[in-house]
């Protein structure tokens, strides 16, 4: 296939560590349709004849639905998947088939094939993640009101709202689409016609291909388009950073329902049991899902390593491009989609979250803030007040509205009864009226906006 | 400075390890600024007196003038930039001062800070970028019709021009600088007033702190605006694969400016000398921006590991998001400031560029190309038959051009004299008329559309 | 310093990208103590006059005297630390420290530096890590009795005891330290005398020079010696690892403490407060030290990236060896110390982990294996009779050591009272009497064989 | 398989993310022999009878077969390779199948199995590099005398021998087999019998078990040997390192092999052609072997990421270790065997490589000591005589050697004669007698050497 200069074949080891056919196969429906514009466009530039068009077309048809049906045999001798379709081609339809690798080369080829196949996995994710939002939109709506402690280095801070809490993976989320529409519109360049790396001097219309394949337009620079792959890393690092964000959920989910948190329950459907302790009931998906992101990012990295200092145009190096990517994606996505899962299935235990809300001194901010509104008392000095109430209250090992009136103004003689009005969790949750806050009004207000913005 | 409840100090390897003034004292100039449009607002909305307000603003502006006068002393014992300032602040203007962190909270307050560091860092890579592009038009401009060898797998494949090589690299960093300018976009919402995590029950104006700091809205979620980095991943993301990008460049300068190559020379300016071989003139800056993308890189990595399995809301763990970014920022703006020196310093060697675009059969494909038109053949067959003439020169040692037509005729007898006219380098470089193809005219064309689009 | 060919200095971004100074000069006390021992060998060679080595040698102390006190001028201008300790050195005695250069070139110079610092690195570290198993024995031992809950998937598994969780960490840790040996004894060849990549017509003595600087042997391969940073990516690897491991000591000490777990208790040497919640008390080292770990991690990365694809010998990337090196030594010797001093303060809250530790079930693959060896049941058959008698118990709310045997006998009639005996976890961890297994018997044999070899 | 707690079975895509048999069939080999070892313990000790223990390893034989002779049915339902080939082997031998499991896991049967598999590829592995270390001693003795530039930066620095420049790979290899065996002896102790985590109480020999599969001995702590996976970091660690090296003779072989270089031809055997340029002769084999160094050590970070922060004991995002492991190892593979059969395929080009080592003042190192030796100059000073004679020879446009004697004596006037044989590349190359230099003579003793050391 390489023409006519090559007196011997390649070592045993070469022809191993050269064939792309066992991974590149993936990219069967992209080679084809690829194909099938550039035959069409060869045809109506007259680069080709008409019948010759016809053949070609009726073969590739042919050749699809071999694969589509599990009767084409993928050959390693054929290296990879551009040679395995038009070798077959060959057998179909004759000498027609070596008219269609006119004006055109397996650089510009795999590049258009790699992005189409990018493109779609860009698709599928943000659908998926939407899917998620979905999810979380429809828990934190049902949940907008159940009290649960907020945490910060996972010691109780702060009362906030189960809602409001998933509501913080929703705005992460929606920032993920964003970023792989980003990607998706940047990478929407047909490299079609880019040939080996210099452009051709046959007649294409490369407009007319990249419309075909829906491009928004042909790439700039014939060697940029064989030698680029930022289509590809940039769909990684936003799939690195989405998987970042649902780690730290998974996170959660494994120390929620642990017996010591206890904060929510998953149901048989995800969990799983144990070959030797008969009661275990373990959150595997959310480990799993968690593990995964690491190999998300290992793939990014391997990438940028793969790209990193290769000369133009083409180097062979960037056959290593699909493995990382595919496993990526597959990964991933089985992350987003296990996610939606467990966020469906998840259900809080609010009694459980609400007496946690309460521990820990969790209203002392509360206090603080009191101390400043109605003493008018610095922040700082209130903070150091509510430090030794917290402290008095630690000693006692009582909760601060457990403290009597005459013991927090023994601390501070200007404290009145209507301090009690804001330590209750309740109480607490609901003054968090600002922008973005956890009060349940808010919260609800935050819903309906993400709905409207993303049409769910 | 956490209030009255702690009996002991920290141990002296809890400060050292705890301590971020070292490296924290890089967002003063954002600190102070979120700090000033925090007590504005404070005033504005009447939770703190005008007064009060007044003596904030001049003694925010006093510490300011002391940083930037290197007056100031940055203490570790004041562990932070945020508690530096405003013990210094204490100390300048009395108890007013303990007025100021009311109904924020260091959490959103950072998250503010390092948003507008790395807006800015952003900004200064786009406005380097484009510089860099601008250097690269002008190299290609002037050298659009210097004919040199494209390759592929660093062999001889086709000629193309110097002018179209270097569009290349312009057609990656548009995208660079797009992706840098979605990521600018996306982070543009301000944290301030999430206060801890909660939001707080002072009636803030979230909206006016938003617009005084230059950012489009606040932040919808308050748990997310001081749980989330991605708009540390995604900078990073973007310079990652920008400086892939710069990486190949280096190399190509490392193996054009060799003995073997001579493809361009490097002035004094930006090559330097050996301690023990006097003759050497060696590319460092081309190497040690080589490197130093490797080193990107690994900060991205490095940030993505260290947010990764994160429960909600903010860990100490995210201390850790500053020097990665801040080391990663000075590295690729030395690496993009290095490359524009270097690409405004090079000239390239057309003779030897010329030459060398004449070796190794580079006409071959145009030949190809020649008997699919002239003869009607089909690629594959084309492809094949020139082969065999590139095995009889190759066998002859001399080039395509210089067999005969009878040599030719001998292989494929339908060959005639007009065949020579496409095996010249000239003719086949002015041939790629293709969009997007090496033509001088085209990249031309190319050139003055980029101009256009980033206003150059 | 690059001889008389250069006719003009570097750019400003040149000098900025190029200059090692800001960081090389941590490595002073090596380059001094190396140039020190090849003076030695050159008069000892005979190759430079005794009297010019006695100056050198002189002059190298006043250098070394002045760097120490902190009264030398690191000059940018100087580029590096050798070339700053040289051209001191000619200030200091003339002309006789031109002749210190003999034989010997800044790549094997920048080499031996490096080893000697990475090597004193990986001791360093080794004994941070001896004196973290110190402490994690102590403690061990300590509570070698305290009954706990084990986990696996974050799930109640098993009952253990304290002591025996934190002799994992001690069996981590002894592997942790036989590769940082390892790493030690592989790198300890000395490159000194490759030169700059071909070796010297000198008539050097390198095994005189190995040995003056505590190395076994000189390196065998000239350029290898220059080219070479294995030694590097070695200690960084086993860093990693370590630190790896430590990661999840952290991890633990943050759940540990949460207000849900209360495992442990840090005391005020080791948490710290908030700027806003005033109750708050956190495990901030611990934060630190998972975080760091990213970094580290990064750290490896990025220099794997930047020594991927090198063509031999030195390359100018190889200078960005030393940043990541540092810092990820500075970060894992934090991290290393920071957990010694957590653990030697750290109490287990026992009458807490010994309720934990009889909840969830876990002493159900006691049932099981009494099945087993009581009622000679197949394990499988054990395990799902087991089952079945947990699902009892948890409709009923209540533990397994609750049921009545007539409840059990209702599942298998086989069962005697006898049962009881292995439903308690005090039984359950004495019986674990396999080598290696949680019974206090086995862990306190632990204990000492691992101080015996370890010698504490 | 998990017990009778469980009433409804896992979702889809739990079931998806779950299931490991696709991949961990890969340890089915190991897994047996496992299973095999522990029957025969079990059955030592009294545990189970030995009629039960005969039927488990005739059934464990046949299911073995059956894997062979590709007669098994992997089933994704039954989750894993333990389960299958336990679910198999209660198919074929009925009940006592149900007593393989006693005192045992799938915690610590995978943890054996997996280190088995690590054991076996890093053997795998040391052995395949010290076949390519045997390649490169052959290549190297065979041109030990063949005269080739040296270069730094990529720079021609000074004349090297080919052989000379091959041995620093060997150096490199040496070490990395190093590092490989201390991997393995760290590795090479048994997790058999950890059970869950916590020991078992039945009455095991941990001893036999270890003897029985080849270790060393048992592990010392059941929780450590079911949760560390720092024996498969540390062989990806090995990998990488390797590889690095790898990777940068394959950058050698892609920059010697192209046309501007020409220092080695590969045969048809080693390159590949192009489907567009008739006329190429790819180095594919030399960049595939780069580029998949990437991607090893992505799967190092990968799993560094994946171990990261994980609570003790087993989770089950260590699941996520073995793929990671499988491609790295399948990858390095590739590449040392890829290594091995270009080094053996490859012909420097002698010619070529002794021009090109004449060029660039490749000698003016020489000259230098020349001047040191014989005018007693000081080096420094030599140095930059030494640079301004190159400036001269530059400026005439010629070689050192071309100079006149007047042209140098016109810069120093003490220069004799005698200076012309030090700057013939033969002489340079000779001269450098130092140990571990350049001199034909020092690199056959190296070889030697080598050989003794490897057996080879």
């Amino acid at each position: 296939m390489w023409g006519g200069r090559f007196e011997r074949g390649p070592a045993e080891i070469m022809e191993r560590i050269n064939a792309s056919i066992d991974f590149d196969r993936k990219l069967h429906a992209q080679d084809i349709a690829g194909s099938k514009a550039h035959a069409a466009m060869l045809v109506a530039q007259g680069i080709i004849a008409s019948d010759d068009g016809e053949k070609i077309q009726a073969g590739l048809d042919a050749v699809k639905a071999e694969i589509d049906e599990g009767r084409f045999e993928f050959r390693r001798d054929r290296e990879d998947i551009h040679l395995n379709v038009e070798a077959r081609l060959a057998e179909l339809i004759g000498p027609a088939a070596g008219r269609l690798h006119t004006a055109r080369s397996r650089n510009d080829q795999v590049a258009t094939d790699f992005r189409l196949w990018v493109r779609d996995a860009a698709d599928r994710l943000s659908g998926q993640a939407t899917d998620l939002v979905a999810a979380l939109l429809d828990q934190a709506e049902t949940h907008a009101d159940v009290v649960m402690p907020g945490f910060t280095h996972l010691q109780v801070a702060q009362p906030i709202t189960f809602g409001h809490h998933l509501m913080a993976y929703v705005a992460m989320l929606e920032r993920d689409i964003g970023r792989l529409r980003d990607a998706r519109a940047r990478l929407n360049e047909c490299p079609l016609g880019a040939a080996a790396l210099a452009g051709t001097s046959f007649p294409i219309d490369r407009f007319a291909t990249a419309a075909a394949l829906g491009f928004d337009r042909p790439t700039a620079n014939s060697l940029d388009s064989v030698s680029s792959r930022d289509f590809a890393l940039e769909y990684l690092a936003a799939a690195s950073i989405l998987g970042v964000h649902l780690s730290r959920l998974a996170e959660e989910i494994v120390i929620w329902t642990s017996a010591q948190f206890r904060f929510i329950t998953l149901t048989d459907a995800f969990t799983t049991g144990s070959s030797i302790m008969p009661q275990k009931r373990n959150p595997d998906a959310a480990e799993l899902s968690r593990a995964k992101v690491g190999r998300v990012i290992g793939a990014l990295n391997a990438l940028l390593i793969v790209m990193k200092g290769l000369p133009l145009a083409y180097a062979k190096d960037m056959q290593e491009d699909k493995e990382p990517t595919f496993e990526a994606a597959e990964a991933i996505e089985l992350v987003v989609a296990a996610m939606a899962g467990m966020v469906r299935d998840m259900t809080p235990n609010a009694p459980v979250l609400k007496a946690a809300a309460g521990t820990g001194f969790s209203t002392a901010t509360d206090l603080a803030d009191w101390l400043v509104r109605a003493l008018n008392m610095p922040f700082r000095e209130a903070h150091h007040v509510t430090g030794r109430i917290v402290k008095l209250a630690e000693t006692r090992g009582i909760d601060l509205d457990a403290l009597s009136l005459a013991d927090m103004q023994g601390i501070e003689p200007r404290i009145t009864a209507a301090v009690f009005d804001v330590l209750s969790v309740d109480n607490s949750v609901a003054s968090r009226v600002s922008f973005g806050g956890t009060a349940p009004s808010g919260v609800r207000l935050q819903i309906a906006a993400a709905r409207t913005r993303l049409g769910l």
